[in-house]
This record gives C-alpha cells, structure tokens and sequence, in this order.
C-alpha cells in the first residue's frame, strides 16, 4: 500500500522573524505519525499571498494532505482566510453555527461582541467548518483533487482541540495506511560514536524494513527504531526483538527503554523504591523541581525545594554553616554536600539534591576559569556524594545541562551505578 | 535595491515525527533579521535523498541564499554531506585542519580517536570550510549561480558558533539590503481585538512601508511595529513616533516598550527601584524562580524560593500555621496570604510572591470545579492582596499561564495599578 503522505504550511511572519518558535508541527507530526501518516515536509511562509499560494501550490502537488496553521485571527495582519477562499473558488458567507459559538464565547468571557468578531464567523463557502471548542477561529475542511486541506488557528491549544475532534477522526476514516512501531533507548553517558562503534554488527545486520536513527541531545542519546512493513503481523515483536539485542549490548548505559525524559525515568525509579526526594537548587533557580514537577503524580516523591539564590539564604534558611561558607566559599564541595544534607533533613526526604555554582560565563569574564565550576551533591540517610562539573555554554544552556547531571547523578546514586 | 532572501532548510526525520522541536530556524531568523536579510521560507525534510534534493532545487531558485542544518553526524543515518557533494558536483576529501581539530577535540574530552571519526574530517573539495569551534562537524559553504549556500551541524550551539564566526560576517560583507527597524510594545490584561479596535484610527494612518502585528501569548498581547524602506534616513525616528501614538492610546495596558519577557519586565522594575524579592511557590513547583533567574543578574533581587509542594513542607519549613491549613485547605486565600507574608520575612525581601493551587485537571476529575483554582498572594512590609485564578488547559500550559499571572500581579501591585 502507498504510503499517506502529509505536509504542514505554518503562516505567520513572527516564525520568519524567529519572535515564536514553532511548536506546532511537532505536535501535529506526532499525531500523524501514530496514525502511520508521514510527514514529508513541512514549511513555514509569511503573511503574505504569493508566498502562500506557491506554498499551497507546492504541497498540494507533493502530498496527500495539507495542514495549515497561523493566519486566523480577528485583526488585519490575517490574510489567510479569504486567500483560501478565493484560492478554492468560493465566497465568504457568514456560518450560523459558528455566529452563535462565537456570540456565546463573549458572554463566556464578559466581553462585549464586536463587529470586527463578525469576520470571524465568515467562512468560504466551499469548506466543511472544522469546530474549534477553544476559540472563536473555526477551522476549515477544503477538498480539491481527492486531497484534504485543512486550515486552523496558530493558537496551540485551539489547533489542537480541532485536530483531536475533527482532523484526526477524519483521517482515520479516510486513510490506511502502513504499519509503523517505533521503539526508542535512552542512554547517558556516552557519545554518538561511541555508540555506534559498539553497536555496529547488530545495526548492519537490521532488516531493511528496520531503521536505526541516533537522537543526541545533552547528555544523552536517544537510540530510536522504527520499524515500518504494509504487513502489520509481529512487527511490534521483531522491533522489540532488535530493541532488546541494543539493550543487552548498551546496558550500562541505558537509563530508559521508551521516549520518556530524564525527569520522568528519575520520577518512576522514585516512585518504584516509594522513596521522597528534597531540592536544593542555588544556580539552577528551581529549575530541576520546575522539571521534575511538569511530570503528574510528581507529589508522590517530591517533598519540595529550597532555592538559596543568595549565600544568606543558604545560612539562614536553609542552615548551612556560616563557617562553611566562609572557610571554602559558596561555590564548594562542603557547601554543596551540607546543602544537600540540610535540605534531606528539613524536608524530612529519603534523597536530596543540591547545587552550588556560577553558570552564567559573562559573570564571571576575567576571572580564573575555576569560578565556572558547579558543584552537585546527592544525598540519602546514610551517605553523600558530591562532584564537580564544568559548564562552557551560556547561561541557559548551563541551567539545563546543569538539571539534567543532577538527575541522572541522582539515578545513578539510587541505581547503585558508578 | 532588492531585498536579500534567504530560505532555512532543516533536514532531519526527528523534525518530521515530532520528536524534536525547531528552535534552530527562529535563531537564525533573529540574525538574519537584524541584517536586514528576509527568511522567506523555512522548510524540514527528513534524512532522505530525494526530499533533500528537491528543497535543494526549490529553496536556491527561490533565494539568495540558503541555510542548511542537521545531518550532519558521525552516525550512519546522517547522509547530508556526501549529498551535498555530489549536489554540487565535487569529490571528498580530508581536510587536514578540519582532521587536526577533530583529533585536538578528542584529545580534549579524554576519548579515543575511532576510524568512524575520520569521515567528520572529510569535506567536498568544492566547499569553503566554516570552521566549527564547538564541535567536529564542519560547516560548509557552496556557492552557485552567484548563490550562497552553508550547511552547518543541527546542534544549536555548534550551529551558532558558526553562523557567528563564519556565515553572519560573511553576509554583512556580500549583502546590501533595505533598512529594517523593529519596535515592540507589550500588553497585558486586554484581547487581541479589543486593541485592534481601540487603535483601529492608528493603525489606518501607518504608512505603507510601516506594518503593524499582533503577537498574542499567554495574556500578553505584543504590538509589533516593522519599517522597511531602502532608504534609512529617518526611519528609526518614525517607527518611534508611531510606536509612541500607540503608546499613549494604550497607556493602561502597557507593561513594556521594547521585545522582552515578562521575567525581564519585573526585573527591570525591582532594580529600578532597588528593591528584593521572594516566592513561594507550590503548584507552579519552581517554575517562576525558574523564568526569574534565565535573566542574567538576577542575584541583584532575587533571595531565593521556597517550593513546599507538599503541606507539611508549607507548614513545617514555610511556617504556614496548621490551624489555617486545616481550616481553609492547602487551596485558599488565607494560606496563600500566609505563604507570601512567611516567604517574605523568612528570606528578608521587600516583596514576595506565592501560589498554591491546583493545575493538573486529570488530577481533579470527578471533583468540583472549583478544586481547579489556584490562589495567588502578593506582599510588602506593608500590604498583601490576594486574588484567585481559574485555569482551563492541562498542567504544563496552567503553570506557564499561572507564572506569567503571578508575575504580572506583582507588577500591577508595585506600579500601584490595579
């Protein structure tokens, strides 16, 4: 069977400008993806018409379907939905039931109607209105040569209740497509090549219908198969087979065996022991317990944080020694390692984690190289750990480095690993 | 004279399943974009020869010059570079300096050189090579038909260091293009189109090489004023003089004059006046000390953070007293009052924030709604107010909104607007 063939056109100068990111056609990929559907290209244009038609014109030709996203709101800068109108031949006409939707969202929100909302209730009379539940832009079925395209707001979550209630029912009904199972390794610790020195018999030995790709990202690397076949039947079984040989022969580095994060495989190992853990965050502003609480459930194992942003608050409230910190300075192997006892102890939690140092390279222009230094502790009843990491990026990007080695310090430390 | 475009091409299949967001395009559109060069199009494909080929074809008749990322790796799935070559008609080769620095950078990290690693020194020889400090994949620059086109790695940081040692220095020196000027207003607490409608006079009196764009976010609304004119005289001072009418009309809502977080809006205030803050945090789990300390200097206000994500950390390291733990709950005004007056005194800051609530709506399914608000407090030595919000969306979009609602309510209580 031929393959679904999909494309997604963004609209929007601000993603040509790079003022948003587009978090969109990742989303949307996902769902498509899960459906068997490929995403061939996607594309993003600006605001304005030729650009657009030429896109439309494009992706039209190369694919099954389109999704389009952005162009949709109230004000003038909106030029993509009379575009798709005239583009498809119909005429704007106001829709009752998206009036009347429209009317009841202002009430809702206690705003008044305004005439400009009017537009929003126009659509081309040649489309199927998509229901937008969220939002007051309804989203837009247009059908031309056997091929779907769909338009819908940028707004992230109003794209989204549309593709969950209209989009993807309707592509399950109308498109069947290949079988597809993928299957993902996290590793940390090693690098790209390094693995794929290890590994480099079973990955020549994969059948053609199995694909091995390398995802490194900081600290780890994610190894991802996908296996794709028309003939569905134990292709889940072969995949995991191949995913199983990977693991054998990556053990000591595999830390997760599915396409999770580092806070999630750090959340099930706490809550597998049914153990609590306690932050300490200094350079890292919370951003570990920010992490660690974007996972549900996370108020079965996190006690809380304490973020000592500045050294009087590490002294008084969170106790560390006044000669402690003198002795050695704020940045510093017995800061850390107290800062992770005390908070272990104050929030009365199995482990704990601190850290203590300057990530922020601007700051610390002209010093000596040691100021860049952060220290890590990990803590339970019995035993602390600390160690030094070095960071050469910028700011944020050592914030993030900086959470993630002090997860997987933390995982390790639980694990029993070295 | 012509605008300069230029297109980005992205080529990886993590892009295309979703499993990697793009925030490399929005970077580079940045740079470009103060250069005055115009991203006309931004396109991914995944790591196969014929959809790399084809965006090759499109993208350089389409413009003046072309951006590569991605593929560009020691694994096997990485097939962009001998591509390119081929593409563009040459042979690889070693290149010795690219090979020195891949040896030194292995030397550095303390791993053994592999045979696999031999090929990252391999260039076609009908490239320029941008040498990548960060890391072994070298960038690439081809030139056709008077067009430019660099291939870089897709690790942001490695891409970064080469567009600003190689490829941004490279474009000042070849391309002359329109004179562009951005300004930004920031708004928060009203719609996108009631703005529109309160400045509709406006915005019909901009000329035409002045454009308006609304930028809408989480209850923000940002105003973007573009002026693009060949000639440059006089520019900058009329996009001021605009951004200034609008200024004025919307004097209430404004919170900022210029592109910055909301996270830099409160910094800027509270060192403008001298002033300490602290939070206390437990839905939103560190997330706001988080977003306050991605701005570097944050240290001059910031103390600290208190996440006692669980009550008993409320009351027994936070200090909220039992007696209004049980009498009102963990979610109510007068623990949220509480929260804010004890961070506050504990950590010895002028102002304090906190926020206890619920943001997780699986969690409360079946409960009554009003389990799904969130109480936020905010003091001085002086006065707290307290105020109680409501989110609708899941957890990870409850706490974004949740963080900017809090800060902006600090804002609103230290400028003495309600």
């Amino acid at each position: 069977m031929a393959n679904i063939k999909a494309s997604i056109i963004t609209i929007g100068d601000e993603l040509l400008i790079g003022q948003t990111i587009d978090t969109n056609s990742a989303w949307i990929a996902r769902q498509l993806n899960a459906l068997g559907i490929d995403v061939v290209r996607r594309i993003a244009v600006g605001d304005n018409a030729p650009d657009i038609r030429k896109a439309l014109d494009e992706e039209i030709a190369a694919s099954d379907t389109v999704l389009i996203t952005g162009g949709l709101g109230p004000t003038a800068d909106d030029i993509t939905k009379p575009l798709l109108c005239e583009y498809f031949g119909g005429k704007m006409q106001v829709d009752e039931r998206v009036l009347e939707h429209v009317k009841e969202m202002f009430v809702r929100r206690n705003r008044p109607f305004l005439e400009r909302n009017l537009k929003q209730a126009e659509v081309p009379d040649n489309c199927t209105v998509l229901f937008n539940r969220m939002g007051t832009a309804p989203g837009m079925l247009f059908e031309k040569n056997g091929k779907l395209i769909i338009s819908m707001p940028g707004v992230p979550f109003e794209m989204m209740a549309i593709m969950e209630d209209g989009v993807l029912p309707l592509y399950k009904s109308r498109f069947k497509s290949d079988a597809m199972v993928h299957r993902t390794l996290i590793t940390a610790g090693e690098g790209e090549s390094f693995i794929a020195e290890r590994i480099a018999d079973i990955e020549n030995a994969l059948p053609p219908y199995i694909r091995l790709a390398y995802l490194p990202s900081l600290g780890m690397v994610k190894l991802r198969l996908t296996g794709r076949r028309e003939n569905e039947e134990g292709l889940i079984g072969e995949v995991e087979a191949w995913q199983h040989k990977l693991h054998e022969r990556l053990a000591n580095i595999v830390v997760a065996s599915e396409d999770i994060s580092f806070e999630q495989i750090l959340g099930k190992l706490l809550n597998e022991k049914g153990s609590t853990l306690a932050l300490a965050e200094s350079c890292t502003g919370g951003y570990i317990s920010h992490l660690i609480t974007q996972v549900a459930g996370a108020s079965k194992y996190l006690k809380g944080c304490i973020v000592p942003y500045l050294v009087e608050v590490k002294e008084n409230v969170l106790g560390v020694q006044k000669e402690t910190l003198e002795a050695y300075g704020a940045v510093s192997e017995p800061v850390a390692r107290e800062m992770a006892e005390r908070v272990r102890e104050k929030l009365n939690s199995d482990y704990s984690i601190s850290i203590t140092g300057i990530l922020d390279i601007d700051k610390v222009e002209g010093e000596t190289a040691a100021s860049r230094t952060a220290w890590i502790a990990v803590a339970s009843a019995t035993e602390t750990q600390a160690k030094e990491f070095r960071f050469n990026h910028d700011r944020i990007r050592n914030k993030e480095s900086a959470a993630i080695m002090a997860m997987f310090m933390l995982w390790k430390f639980i694990k029993g690993r070295s």
